[in-house]
């Protein structure tokens, strides 16, 4: 096998694929990148078993084949390389790897490439295209609430839902939920899958292209792929039943406060640099005279007080909930202002944006002593 | 206590102060920082018993006093504040300091100020002024020589000598020797004593103004103090005998190589990624027909091999080191070549600056199989 391509496209396709990477690989073959050269292009692929990248590259091929390097000793090596191309090649029946940029000539033990789980493309299933703004905005949405929690991988992934033309995203820990959905042109069908959100997370890192893209999306049975640009992000679905999320959304609420966003987050941000000293994170809320006071209490260390101007139309609530609870889904908003809707103090709450009904955050608030 | 000043400038003072904090403090009051409100002043005192720094800011005091706060929780929550100026008030008796910015109310529970340490400024000693940039330069190109390991404090330090009008620095770890010196206008005296490789680095970081400064140096017999601006670092000195390390200086050098510095940094720090992932982190470099052959071998891994153009005067050498004996220099060095001063593949060979004789730089090199 040899090849050459540029350096800078060979970097960032070996830094995407990477992603798919364990920091603790079951088998010695998957901390590796497997490269396959083929017809003037080369393609990369990465997997831990759950998910998988593929990214493919323009090269000049001399000779086809497929080697399986080091995805650790490829990164750090090829990105310091002096060269602006980069030659690599292994003669049939070798294990030794040379690469070569410049005045650079490295050697690398290889491994065997028919070891190599390759990343194959989903062939069938439901099939749409989505703008990669929308898609970006529901995982952004959405993902940050999912559980870390392994054993109960339920609750580590997001249910998406296709209904006929809305593809809605849920995902929960079961103190909090979060849900958006958008109407995408041309969908049609009737689904529901969880996506792990290791892949949702490395999908959003990936999104992030200055001009307009069409993302594909293929979802089978147990699979599911997103596709765009050179790249292949491919994933297992999470088996289980979701719960039944829309149960837990209050019919109606009492209390509506708009907020200013940036102001808010603000101030729970520095109130929380208390109340995470203490356990449980918590910080209270007082909503009257149009505005709320935010506070929170440390024995060991001290107590935080912020009053933030408020908009209040309903009774005044007195709450207290985990500040990360509430810190996490203000990071997403996209509005100037949003939505805190109360109804009494044990009795969850919701954030929205305002003016768009097609995001809510339910959270859970937490029983203080006063 | 009351006083009230910039955010901003208590911010940096908290900063810079705080470096003098121990990771694991030998006592709670020993994590806290020491604030006194004067005549129109605050200062702040940080300390670990080894090295103190003072910094002195404007305030507007209201009424006089000191207290000691947590210097993990000022300087998270301080920067963070909202307003421009900063409120921190005490009432007599009490063990809660009050921090008041905008719409930000906290309180911190206080230590006892008369617990703390207060660092005292050296009053007599050895003095001396010298320009920021000549002091930076002596201190950048030989603390990275030194030791860290404690078990032999005498190479964890570099040594500082005044003889007449030179000040020379000298550091040390027993495999490599780092030396600068510099003529100081109206500098007399004879000295040597051992500063602490933590303060001179710490005071390395603080020395970045832009404007040409003048540090004002006092040496006693068992402290050292640099002052400018409105900042004291104090340190106690390190005891003992620093080996006399001009004799292992070579008096002369048969080969003489000038190589282009950034080029060779970059293929060393290039052949390091695999020397780094055996034992001992050896590199082999072949001087001969005006270049310079940079490899390394992990029988784990794969190999490296690079070349660098050189200009060599004398016989060709082949000679092995540490990697990061030979990288730790380069990094170190302001002229855009530099020179190898080389006998025997098992002799101590030098670094120096192109026309500059200023610095030397003694590496061991090692012995290596082949």
């Amino acid at each position: 096998m040899k090849f050459t391509c540029h350096k800078n496209e060979l970097v960032q396709a070996i830094q995407l694929v990477s992603k798919a990477i364990a920091n603790k690989p079951q088998t010695p073959v998957l901390s590796g990148i497997y490269l396959e050269a083929g017809d003037n292009q080369l393609e990369l692929h990465a997997t831990d078993n759950e998910i998988g990248i593929i990214s493919t590259i323009p090269a000049d091929v001399e000779e086809q084949g497929k080697i399986v390097l080091s995805g650790r000793y490829m990164q750090e090596v090829i990105r310091r390389l002096p060269g602006d191309t980069v030659t690599i090649s292994q003669e049939i029946g070798e294990n030794v790897s040379k690469i070569q940029s410049a005045a650079s000539n490295f050697t690398f033990l290889s491994m065997p490439a028919n070891d190599f789980p390759t990343v194959k493309r989903l062939q069938e299933g439901v099939h749409f295209k989505i703008q990669d703004n929308i898609l970006r905005d529901i995982i952004k949405k959405t993902v940050f609430a999912c559980s870390t929690d392994e054993s109960r991988p339920i609750f580590t992934g997001c249910q998406m839902e296709i209904n006929g033309e809305t593809l809605k995203m849920a995902a929960t820990n079961t103190h909090r939920l979060s849900v958006k959905k958008e109407v995408v042109a041309n969908l049609s069908g009737d689904l529901h899958i969880i996506i792990p959100a290791k892949l949702l997370n490395e999908l959003l890192r990936a999104l992030n292209s200055d001009m307009p893209i069409e993302v594909d999306v293929c979802c089978s049975s147990n699979q599911a792929s997103f596709q765009f640009e050179n790249v292949v992000f491919m994933s297992r679905l999470i088996e289980g039943q979701f719960p039944n999320y829309e149960s837990v959304i209050p019919k109606s609420f009492a209390t509506t406060v708009t907020l200013d966003t940036e102001d808010f987050l603000d101030a729970v941000d520095r109130v929380s640099l208390i109340s995470r000293s203490a356990d449980y994170n918590i910080i209270r809320l007082e909503f009257g005279s149009n505005q709320v006071h935010i506070s929170s209490n440390s024995p060991d260390v001290g107590n935080a007080n912020e009053i933030v101007a408020a908009t209040i139309e309903g009774p005044n609530v007195n709450i207290a909930f985990n500040a990360k609870y509430v810190t996490d889904v203000l990071k997403n908003l996209n509005s100037k202002n949003f939505r805190f809707l109360l109804n009494e103090s044990l009795q969850a709450a919701a954030v929205r944006e305002e003016d768009n009904p097609t995001f809510v955050y339910i959270v859970t608030p937490v029983r203080t002593q006063n």
